[in-house]
């Protein structure tokens, strides 16, 4: 194999566990004969445009610890959009920029942490620099609390987003009821189109405190049968706790976000959800005139380390270590994925082109036939994943947290 | 001393370490010569009325443990107004069903734990069991996560609270600051018309975490300073994070509230109040057409297990103990107090008549000048108060909880 220096970047909204995919790549750099230098590119693609490098041979073994649990894309993240070509002549300026910069660096093993989107720029540049001839391998790292990668069996952070999704449920469920006339509490949960995240919300009756209903965004949402599933769980109990996805649309594929006075759009085009929970409060004072809180679980979905799956955390850093140990094998324009055997995670690769731009959804068997909960299916599904807990250090009565040294 | 049975209730909004207090109660009940049986009041008042009451004698030593740490309030909690009176027979129904139960069940001492409108509740039932000459001692137990009470140090519940606060602010600008172009995100706080929660946020500076700007209902709120202050921000970083109190006010004493839909006022008469973060948004992208993203840290605020404070768990389990070692003194109609004593705190009792009803606020010397942030006399006041973590146990990958056996 050819030897030469590594680039890894972080693209996307980040995870709790998105450094740890980093540590990993780093930790397997740091070992492997072909690989020379180890550099992070600052936010993502734009960095790697802009020759923003950081090297990583100041790291100590302690940094790179707290880096791993460390919220936040500690590189600094990027939504970035490379557009299409054909040809050479086709390919924007940006990659025959690109290009220069990885010969520049001698960059010959890059990795890119990301969601469906970033894989499609990953696609992208392992496509340019093979038309270009010039010899590098490029793997995307899977990342995206919301889970909704298709191919790899579960995606790095949605383990740790559903431990805190279903312990903040819970705790949320206990808050709620300690009042014998509660409220109808709506929960909002992040996961854009797919439900994955809000399913997690069922994982709070593993202790106990199960949410009344639970709406995922893959059902039509229809008003009239949820107002009807409200009142009749507020007359037996005299409070109601719902956990809904932000991405919740009618039967003729409406955003039930009618109410809202922001809308707005981030570079691919993506509408920013958000709001929905209040919609629905809105609707449940207006029709039933019964007492409503809601409640976005909103970044801490994605930023809380003080609640992270050890599994998880686990298989971030297993990921960003294959890709290193998948790309100095000569792979490359592939994506890391886990697949499970016999309930035990295994590392694989996948074509890129099988994840860039898709969607996976959550599959009908994890949905009550109501439409209005989840199935125990889902729980064996997901159990595994909020597996163990990680005792992050804390200074002066808050965590520990990494930054680059620059 | 009389020998008779204890009665422990409830009150207000729970906190992180409601309970705790609770398990410190029992703790010195079951030990203390005087206290037979060990009841808990459901629902607080309401259940002293109804004689719903549960038998503390089966819990084992485990189940205190977990009850120590289980949020929400266990025995219910209520908002229950009782009505002054001035002599027995301007005392309402209410009074003379509760002495009833009293003296059905030989309660001789009764805790009440709970904020300013609890402590005068707890003050009035002092009051009637005397003019009735029924020998009974009665003890508030101070519990807020607001920390507005009056002669106390600080309050229980305070400073697991400020903890979570300043854990998960430095954790959203971990994630806010991992892109180059950020928005403008405002985070909004619970406390009330009290800032002493927002100014937690000014811990998050421990791990380099720091908001760019704290706004606290203290102080006037000038919509025209607050744009030229994220304008400038936003200039020089590209990204502003700003935490707000949810009782902010003009200085006309209007709150910034005026774009809500739904306002709603609990048994008190207070406004329930939420929404600014979202107001303040709205602002700042009509006036400076910048990217805004606002997050309520809601109920998790007051009910998050997984981020306690050591300290704050010892303390609310000692103001739990003194209350009956006090009130097994003779003494009643006061309150448990911390008071800080060369950096010790010590417990104490006051009158409850200086404690009901009366707010506490932030004084001016933890405010800076310009009044959009927080000086370092908070953080030296405030730093003990979140010292020491708590590994709350965790099974199937989610806490464990404590829940009644009934």
């Amino acid at each position: 194999m050819i030897k030469g220096n590594m680039l890894i970047g972080q693209s996307g909204g980040p995870t709790s566990v998105i450094n740890a995919s980093v540590v990993g790549a780093i930790t397997e750099g740091m070992n492997n004969p072909n690989i020379e230098k180890i550099y992070g590119a600052i936010n993502g693609v734009a960095g790697v445009l802009s020759e923003d490098f950081y090297d990583f041979s100041n790291e100590t073994k302690e940094d790179l610890e707290i880096l791993k649990i460390t919220p936040g894309a500690a590189l600094g993240s990027v939504r970035f959009y490379l557009p299409d070509f054909t040809s050479l002549a086709s390919a924007s300026n940006d990659y025959h920029k690109l290009a220069l910069v990885f010969k520049k660096y001698n960059i010959r093993y890059f990795y890119y942490i990301g969601g469906n989107d970033s894989m499609d720029t990953c696609n992208k540049i392992a496509r340019y620099l093979k038309l270009i001839d010039y010899e590098a391998y490029v793997i995307g790292i899977p990342k995206t609390i919301d889970n909704d990668l298709a191919v790899t069996d579960h995606t790095p952070g949605y383990g740790s987003a559903i431990k805190y999704v279903a312990t903040t449920l819970s705790q949320i469920y206990l808050d709620t009821n300690s009042y014998k006339e509660g409220r109808v509490t709506v929960v909002e949960i992040m996961g854009r189109d797919a439900g994955w995240l809000t399913a997690g919300a069922k994982l709070a009756c593993l202790n106990g405190c199960e949410p009344d209903l639970i709406y995922l965004p893959e059902c039509a949402f229809d008003v009239d049968t949820f107002l009807k599933d409200v009142a009749r769980i507020y007359e037996e109990k005299r409070k109601v706790l719902v956990a809904v996805g932000e991405g919740i649309r009618t039967k003729d594929g409406e955003y039930i976000l009618k109410y809202r006075h922001f809308k707005s759009a981030d570079s691919f085009g993506h509408l920013q959800l958000g709001g929905v929970a209040q919609v629905l409060c809105e609707i449940v004072g207006e029709h039933l005139h019964l007492p409503v809180r809601s409640i976005e679980l909103n970044l801490p979905q994605r930023c809380s380390s003080y609640i992270l799956s050890k599994a998880d955390v686990d298989e971030a850093f297993e990921v960003g270590r294959h890709a290193v140990i998948y790309s100095t094998k000569g792979i490359t324009d592939k994506m890391v994925i886990m697949k499970r055997v016999n309930n035990i995670i295994e590392y694989d690769i996948t074509e890129i082109t099988n994840v860039a731009k898709l969607i996976k959804q959550v599959p009908t068997n994890f949905i009550n036939e109501e439409q209005n909960h989840i199935t125990d299916e889902f729980i064996e599904y997901a159990l595994p994943l909020i597996q163990g807990e990680i005792q992050i250090p804390f200074e002066n009565g808050v965590p520990k947290v990494y930054r680059l040294k620059r």
